[in-house]
């Protein structure tokens, strides 16, 4: 490992804020020396004593409210004496190339804490790659001593999954409304939620958001239990981002059922089943990068992949022939 | 080639359906003589000349009457001399080991036709197997001689995502509903929906279904103009699978559709984009499997794997080291 790496990661380890944005930015570049770099700092960083952050998911459609809700707990947090990261994953950045918090002024009081680190989502050319650059963020943050690390995602398609997959406990946030609007939160999202907050609990919509509350506690009961979780959990509660009210009892449960879940060995097990399943991705994206490494080998695959494209062979079966020369060094070898 | 390969793919081409049931079978397995012998009859079948059929994805919630509209469809299709394939996905399945369409005797009639064809989903273990299966009953199909297949899948997650990439023309099934409810329907799914089908516009429901059908036209009309498709799509329409109202309108803005892109070139393009993507999957699944095939590189992409799992290496320099001995076999070749 280069000495700027070592020392790199001994800022980051420092907490320092200006290490860890740099880290970052390594994990996000797609340079082939960068990426080795932001591989050995990631390495040179792990350590399976740390107790880690509390990694938590946030998920809710625009205009709910995430970024007031994201400040008003983060600002709670850090006044408890806590040091929060904020990060996003977009999956519509796959196409866009834009970001969610890109405008970091609408945390803009969260921003000016020393305590607080707020990091908008890198563009990535597709959603496999957000992902992985968020999780390798977050283990960043972990490292450079952050309590606790939520990771925002807007409620569209995927993301939510992912994100479930990075973190310990999941956060639905949704608006008070009917209760006919029930069916619009797709069953796999009430599935990996833990707790549903119905935010803008105040003035004329308080009633609105305890019935629709109301609703969802009641859709939770008949959609699952898991045996492993309290007996109250997944549950629903009422917040108000803009008031505040509602938002530290809501955390209040956050933090019961985390210390659960670490008491019981569940987040040690789900960290390390996570864990496996990126080294598993990992593995599958790097051994292509290998491949098209060799000049012929290249050649083979563009070829191959051609045929598969033009419907003159099978795509398994096109692939099964890409292989063939991998299978033959292995054997020679 | 086995003899019985080369037997099985004549009789598939040849439309024998037992033969058709029997390769789906074989592609649905996961024993790896079964594997390679369910590739070579894929290739065996590979045709870039053939017309091949059309493509249909089809999606909506369960209680939207997905089974009776594709039973009156189906049957419409059947009577104009078509033959017509069923094929369903079903990402739950990847938990459940559940399938939908197990129940056949919902499209009893349909089913009961010569020229028709129905096969429920497979259980698989995880998501990718259930898209790798799908697609290549869907090859099977077409191979077969049918002239429409239509890929069903239940509105969770993912699904849609993965039928999308494997059709030419994708419909969405809504139930009438008031307008509030729009917000219902993912935006994702919107974007990749070509018809949106208000079902059950029929009896007390009709008025409602029509304010459903222009709440979705007015909402595709906002959402995005696909400049390389005709002005009208994508669009929104009133059937009812009871009485058959609308259907035939509905398949006819379908085939309206088909016809555009197959003439310009569309549909060619974005099924060698399709047909390019599998590979890659395909190739990233077959390269796991080839390192697990050497017991030494196994064992140590087991280690590997725990390190990554426990905490103690990074996931992604982890899933580089366990490459390692690839890179030099590669080299040495």
């Amino acid at each position: 490992m280069s000495i700027e790496i070592e020392d790199l990661a001994a800022r980051i380890a420092a907490g320092e804020r200006r290490a860890l944005s740099r880290g970052i930015t390594l994990v996000e570049s797609t340079r082939p020396d960068h990426r080795a770099a932001a591989e050995a700092l990631l390495d040179r960083l792990a350590d399976p004593d740390r107790p880690g952050a509390l990694r938590v998911g946030l998920s809710g459609t625009p205009g709910v409210g995430k970024s007031s809700f994201t400040e008003t707990l983060g600002l709670r947090l850090v006044e408890g004496g806590q040091k929060v990261a904020v990060l996003a994953v977009d999956p519509s950045s796959a196409r866009s190339g834009g970001s969610i918090l890109g405008d970091k002024t609408r945390m803009e009081r969260l921003s000016r804490e020393r305590a607080a680190f707020i990091r908008p989502t890198p563009a990535a050319r597709h959603l496999g790659g957000v992902a992985r650059r968020s999780r390798e963020a977050l283990l960043l943050c972990e490292a450079a001593g952050f309590d606790v690390v939520l990771v925002e995602t807007v409620g569209v398609g995927q993301s939510e999954t992912l994100v479930s997959r990075m973190t310990d406990i999941f956060l639905l946030l949704l608006a008070p409304a009917g209760g006919d609007e029930l069916q619009g939160v797709k069953r796999g999202i009430m599935e990996i939620a833990d707790l549903i907050l119905v935010n803008k609990a105040d003035g004329d919509l308080a009633a609105e958001a305890r019935r629709t509350q109301a609703d969802y506690a009641g859709a939770l009961r008949l959609l699952r239990k898991r045996e492993i979780d309290p007996d109250d959990f997944p549950m629903a509660r009422c917040v108000s981002a803009r008031t505040g009210e509602g938002v530290a009892e809501a955390w209040a449960e956050v933090e019961r059922l985390a210390e659960w879940r670490r008491e019981t060995g569940i987040t040690a097990r789900r960290r390390a089943e996570q864990a496996g399943q990126w080294f598993e991705e990992e593995l599958r994206a790097g051994v292509v990068d290998l491949l098209r490494e060799d000049r012929a080998l290249a050649a083979r695959l563009d070829r191959l992949r051609a045929a598969a494209a033009s419907g003159e062979s099978a795509p398994a079966a096109a692939a099964r022939a890409a292989l063939e020369p991998l299978r033959q060094a292995l054997r020679g070898a």
